[in-house]
C-alpha cells in the first residue's frame, strides 16, 4: 500500500494530484478492536473512568493498532528541517544558518529533543530538506513548486520507520512559525495577527514585521488559497510538506500519531482541511505557548495531553506526551481484571 | 540525620512531640546550585524559556539535589495502604476487603501503578499499614492514638529508599477520600461539602452520606483541630500518617518529591499547615478529578504538571508526572550550549 502511495505521490505529472488522491481514500480505525478494548477497560482493577483521559487514549490506540491490547514498544520521532527565504524580512532573531547548525546539534545528541527521546526510549531520526535551498519567500511568491512539494511530501512518507508503533514528527526551521501562521490565516481567515506568535523570541518590532509579512503573503496569494494542498505549496515550506507526508504515511499504515506544536499542527491542519477525517489517527501531544495553538487545536477537535508552556518545536512536546500514551497502553494491556486478581467489584 | 529524626519521632513519650519538632528545623534548597542551574539554562541550545515549565522544574531539582546538573536515574514510589472504620457508614461502594486485595494486586504486578512504574522505569514498593486494624471511625473518635500516629509516621520515613533521587508516595485505602476531605475541611474551613468527591465512584446517596460523615467528624472533634498534627491524628489514617512521614523524610535528605492526588496532597497539606515551607521540596504531579484538588493545590501554591482527569490514587498521577521531571533533568544536564555546539545565538 505504501509503495503504491509513493508511486501516486511521485506521479509522472510532476503535480500534486497524487497527494490529493491519497487523501480521498484513507483506512479507518478498527471498530471491533476499539469495542473490545473499551469492554476490557471496564473489567480492569480500577473504578470506571478513574484513569481519566488515559482510558480514551488506550481505546483510540486499540482502534488504530487493531488490537484490544495496544502497545507502545517502538515509538519513533522524525525531525524535519527546512529553511525559509522569508527570514530575509526579519521575522526571526536567529539567522537561517541556525537551522543547519541545529541539525548538526541533533546529530551530535546535544538538543532538547535528543535528551527527551533518550529519557523516554524514543527512536529519533533527523531529515534535513534541501537546507541550501530555502523555500521561496511566501510574501512574494510560492514556497515550493508542485514538483518540490510532492517530492518533500514523499520524503516525509519515507521517514516513518516501518516498525514503529507510535509516531511523531518534529521540526526545525528558522522562519517556520511565520509559514505556520500564514497557513492558519489562510485556512481559518479573520485577522492574521492572531495566528502570529513570537516564535524563537522576536521582540515587539519583530512581531509587527511577522504580522506584516503574513498579511503580505495572504495578499500576494489571494484567490489561490481555496485548496488546502495549494495553501501548503504556496505558504508552507519543505519541512512542512514532509511532515504532512509523514502524518499521512502513518495513517496508511494505521500507525497512531502524536502531534507536536504550532508548526507540526499546521501540516496536520492542511490535511484536516482537505479531509476532516484525515487526522483521526492523531492525538494532540501538547498545547504550545506559540501563537494561537489552543484555538487551532480546538478547530481540529483535539485536546492536548499536556500543557507546560513549551514553544521549542523539534518534537519536544510530542516526545513528552508519548510517555502518557505509552502509560495508557501499558495500563490497558497489562492490568489485571477484577476476576483475574480476585478483587471485589462494587 | 535520618537516624536522629527517627529517634525523635519514636520518642520515649509516645507522643507526637518528635514529629512537631522535626517540622521546625528543615534543610533548605541549595541556592548556589539553583543559581548555577539557572545560568546554565540560559546557555542551552534553545531560545530562552522555550522549554516552559520544564525549565522551572530543572532549576527546582537542581536546588534540592544540590547540583546544577540534576539527574533522575533512580525514581521511586512507595504506596501506603490503610483501612478506615468510617467505611461502615457507607462512604464507598467497595468493601474494605478491597484494600488488602489491591495490595495483593500490587504485589502480583496487576494494578495501574505497576504498569506506569514499569513503563517509566520507576522503582515501586508497597507498604500495608496494619490492615487488620482499621483507623478509628473519625465521625465518632480519633483515627489513631498518638503512639499509632507517630509509629506510622516513622514507617513512612523508613519507606523512602536511601538511594532514590526523586520520590513520590501513593496510597490505597477504601474510605480514605473521606478522611482527606475531613482534613481539608478542618484545615481550610467553610462548607465541608466542597471538599467531598465521589472517590471510587459513590452515587448521589453515597455522596450525601460522605458529606454527612465529614460534618459529623468535624462536629465530634470541634475544639481540637487547631493543631495540624492533631488534625492528622484525629481525622487521617494510618497510610496518611505514613505519607506525611515519607514526605518529611525525603525533605531531610533533600530528595525532591512529586505529589500525587487528593489523599497524598492531604498529607502534604498537614505538613504545610504546620510549616508553610515544609513542602518546598514538592512539586504537584497532577490535578486529580477528585473533590476540590485544584483549589487545594492553589492553597498550597502548587501548579500541577499534568491534568488528565485521573482519580485513581495509587501514585498513578505522580508516576506519570515523573516522566516530565526526568525529561526536565535530562534537558538541563544533557543539552549542549550555544558555544559548545557552535550554534549562533540571537
Amino acid at each position: 500500500m505504501i509503495m503504491k502511495a509513493f508511486e501516486a505521490v511521485l506521479a509522472p505529472n510532476n503535480d500534486l494530484s497524487g497527494v490529493r488522491g491519497l487523501l480521498t481514500s484513507l483506512p479507518e480505525a478498527d471498530a471491533t478492536a476499539e469495542a473490545a478494548a473499551a469492554a476490557r477497560n471496564g473489567e480492569l482493577t480500577k473504578p470506571p473512568g478513574a484513569l481519566g483521559r488515559l482510558e480514551d487514549v488506550a481505546v483510540w490506540l486499540a482502534g488504530w493498532q487493531g488490537t484490544p491490547s495496544p502497545a507502545v514498544t517502538a515509538p519513533a520521532i522524525a525531525v524535519f528541517a527546512g529553511n525559509h527565504a522569508v527570514t530575509q524580512r526579519g521575522v526571526s532573531p536567529y539567522p537561517s544558518d541556525v537551522t543547519a547548525q541545529m541539525v548538526a546539534n541533533f546529530a551530535a545528541g546535544g538538543a532538547a529533543i535528543n535528551q527527551i527521546c533518550q529519557a523516554g526510549g524514543i527512536r529519533l531520526s533527523v531529515h534535513p530538506m534541501d537546507l541550501d535551498h530555502p523555500a521561496g519567500d511566501i510574501a512574494a511568491g510560492a514556497a515550493m513548486t508542485e514538483d518540490e512539494c510532492a517530492r518533500h511530501f514523499a520524503d516525509g512518507m519515507a521517514a516513518v520507520p516501518p516498525e514503529c508503533d507510535l509516531f511523531a514528527a518534529g521540526e526545525m526551521g528558522i522562519g517556520n512559525t511565520t509559514a505556520a501562521a500564514a497557513i492558519y490565516a489562510a485556512l481559518y481567515g479573520g485577522d492574521a495577527a492572531r495566528f502570529v506568535g513570537r516564535g524563537t523570541g522576536v521582540d515587539d518590532a519583530g512581531l509587527a514585521r511577522k504580522v506584516s509579512v503574513v498579511k503580505d503573503a495572504l495578499a500576494h496569494h489571494a484567490g489561490n488559497l481555496g485548496d488546502p494542498i495549494e495553501v501548503l505549496r504556496r505558504l508552507g515550506g519543505r519541512e512542512i510538506a514532509a511532515i504532512a507526508g509523514a502524518i499521512l504515511a502513518a495513517r496508511l499504515r494505521r500507525v497512531p500519531v502524536v502531534l507536536d506544536g504550532y508548526v507540526v499542527t499546521a501540516a496536520a491542519a492542511i490535511l484536516h482541511a482537505a479531509n476532516p477525517a484525515a487526522i483521526d489517527h492523531c492525538v494532540a501531544g501538547h498545547c504550545s505557548a506559540e501563537g494561537a495553538h489552543g484555538e487551532v487545536l480546538e478547530r481540529l477537535g483535539l485536546k492536548p495531553l499536556i500543557s507546560l508552556g513549551l514553544r521549542l518545536g523539534e518534537g519536544t512536546g510530542a516526545a513528552l506526551a508519548m510517555s502518557m500514551v505509552k502509560a495508557a497502553a501499558a495500563c490497558q494491556s497489562g492490568m489485571a481484571t477484577f476476576s483475574s486478581a480476585g478483587v471485589a467489584n462494587k
